[in-house]
């Protein structure tokens, strides 16, 4: 096991009929909030409308910003920013999925300062300070929840990047499984898929020691995203399994999974980030194209992970090394499928003819997160297994 | 799963070479310390010198308090109270296990009050501010170092009771495997058993309703328990064996296990700390005799959570549900006498002459901690099969 610090101060009110108490935690943390959200689905099912009263009823003002698309960009980010030193914002409240609570990080780091936003996500600025975020989860995926990271596309130059800072981590984050209940079934695959990936960044990390306790545990959350996903497909209002998706979810990118593994460098992420920044696409879609791609590009030197993944969690035995790993890929694969998300580039569109712009596009995040392994001519490599 | 709350703001630092950052740490909180500690062993080992040698370089003051004893008593911990008061400490320093840790919450909550400690103990006072606490931590067992909870002997009743408050979490705990490198082969035991007990309360907890991932967590730090230890016994310089170990104990009851859940109610402990109260044994060699009793009482109306556990843990198959429960238990009784911890009454030099008096203590602590099925009646039953 290596050294390493956990610190995660988040507080997770989880569980039905928690969403009102987004009033007095916001309250606690501040009298003028600027209220980040998405698009429709948050008005539509009354959550923002809930949010709003408790918000009221708490005595705290508020100013509205919605709008926040999936991959979400910097320019929204930029306004945010304007909006809230306007009505000098105490505390940031984000309603949504994992782009909304981004797009609240990114405001809440770029209110307190002069300089550009962005600036931090090409790492020439570090957060010193920022507001304090509260937050309403709706969609189970990305983790942004209970971790201090987020994800930000830049308009003009359609780099999607990401950074993290101990002063990003939400207050308060408030997970009610019956607020994911209208999650279509498409989005609810691709939120388990992103859960599956952060566990696979970790477990497949180079930097790997024998870690056992953090290989069960990641191992029963990849078995567990695939159970509930399952029930939540075969029944959206099920609520033990949309609860067991939500927190799975969380637990995936909270810091628990990496804590003792290493620096795991998220090259998956590194390359899906291409995908969904020059295609918008789904995170998730994208993902599960790149992982059995990546995936198997890595078997070539590191099988023994990828047969003792398959033999725990698909009970994959008697197979020689190279075989186990295979299979695993495929099983997963497989289940990708079920769910109907993509499992090749051509099915979300994308050219194989397009490959190198994509690697071109890719390997500037590549630089900026230190994957020192992967040059342009390794990210077209592992593109065309994708392919 | 059930609604819950999450917070645990504990900052853990992780791993080999850490314990001189408990200066820097401790200076962070205050400048005057009362440094909280038991025995010899962190005296021989160099430990203690180590943390005093920091915590002078940090610029901090100290006043020490050792002595604290396995089963801490709360004379000892009146005596701290008056020391930290006379000294006027900004911040309790613990070094140990878990029986100086949790003497040193203790220490933290009586220092800013004027009544007696012992009334956050009977439920007569609540926590409402409390100095801070930093750690380092010497056996890897009772999880004290990242939760909020502790457990006291008094003196003169032999009342053996606990609480928690969230002003108690640790604020800072550093976690160096190489500090258990000379933790004895029983007490590396009875730490491992002791890991086991906290994951069962919760797994085998009344309240418990669908909630598949942290079933698969629990289960996962089981065997991990079961595994390190082994290891550990096997090499006791086994660097990896002992950060599992410790990272395992770690996770068994910083509230992971339990969110989501339900309420616990913790009665193997309940029971067992009649044990260690009026007979001195070490905590985990009085679990270890307990749990196998009280499992086989549960296992009367609760079979299918056992037989879950023996499927996955110990790959049980092919048997009737209660045929694999039993079975079930039987494992786990001889995985604790393999690793030489007891599994009977009589291994403890306790009389089943003594059970009505055990039964008559045991019953206290259980109508404090609201356990109601639990009468005298029911917990002679359950002593009867540890006997």
């Amino acid at each position: 096991m290596q050294n390493f610090v956990w610190f995660n101060p988040t507080k997770i009110l989880f569980g039905k009929g928690t969403i009102p108490a987004i009033g007095r935690e916001t309250a606690a943390w501040g009298k003028r909030c600027l209220l980040v959200y998405g698009g429709g689905s948050v008005i539509k099912n009354g959550i923002l409308h809930t949010v709003v009263t408790a918000l009221k009823d708490a005595g705290v003002e508020t100013i509205e910003h919605g709008g926040v698309k999936s991959n979400p960009l910097l320019s929204h980010v930029q306004e945010g920013i304007a909006k809230a030193k306007a009505h000098q914002a105490e505390v940031i409240v984000a309603v949504g999925g994992g782009s909304v609570l981004d797009s609240g990080k990114a405001i809440c780091a770029g209110s307190v300062v002069d300089h550009d936003v962005w600036k931090f996500f090409t790492g020439k600025k570090s957060v010193k300070s920022a507001l304090p975020l509260t937050t309403v989860l709706t969609l189970a995926a990305s983790g942004s929840e209970m971790n201090s990271g987020m994800v930000i596309t830049r308009d003009d130059t359609r780099e999607k990047f990401g950074f993290g800072s101990q002063q990003l981590f939400p207050k308060v984050s408030i997970l009610d499984p019956e607020a994911t209940f209208t999650v279509p079934p498409d989005y609810t695959a691709y939120g388990a898929v992103d859960a599956i990936a952060h566990v696979l960044e970790f477990y497949m990390t180079k930097e790997d020691q024998a870690t056992p306790v953090q290989d069960r545990i990641m191992e029963g959350l990849i078995e567990n995203a695939m159970e509930s996903c399952d029930r939540c497909l075969a029944d959206p209002r099920d609520f033990h399994g949309r609860a067991d998706l939500m927190w799975t979810a969380t637990l995936a990118l909270n810091g628990l999974t990496g804590a003792g593994v290493g620096r795991a460098g998220f090259p998956m992420h590194m390359i899906e980030h291409s995908l969904s920044a020059l295609y918008d696409v789904p995170h998730g879609a994208g993902l599960s194209v790149v992982i059995p791609g990546w995936l198997r590009w890595r078997a070539r030197t590191d099988t023994a992970r990828l047969e003792q993944l398959g033999g725990r969690i698909f009970g994959i035995s008697g197979m020689d090394k190279a075989s186990a790993a295979e299979e695993t890929v495929v099983r997963l694969e497989q289940w990708f499928a079920r769910v109907s998300s993509p499992i090749r580039l051509a099915q979300l569109g994308i050219p194989a003819a397009d490959i190198p712009a994509i690697a071109a596009n890719a390997v500037k995040l590549a630089k900026i997160w230190r994957l020192d392994g992967y040059s342009l001519e390794v990210i077209a490599e592992i593109l065309r297994l994708c392919a």
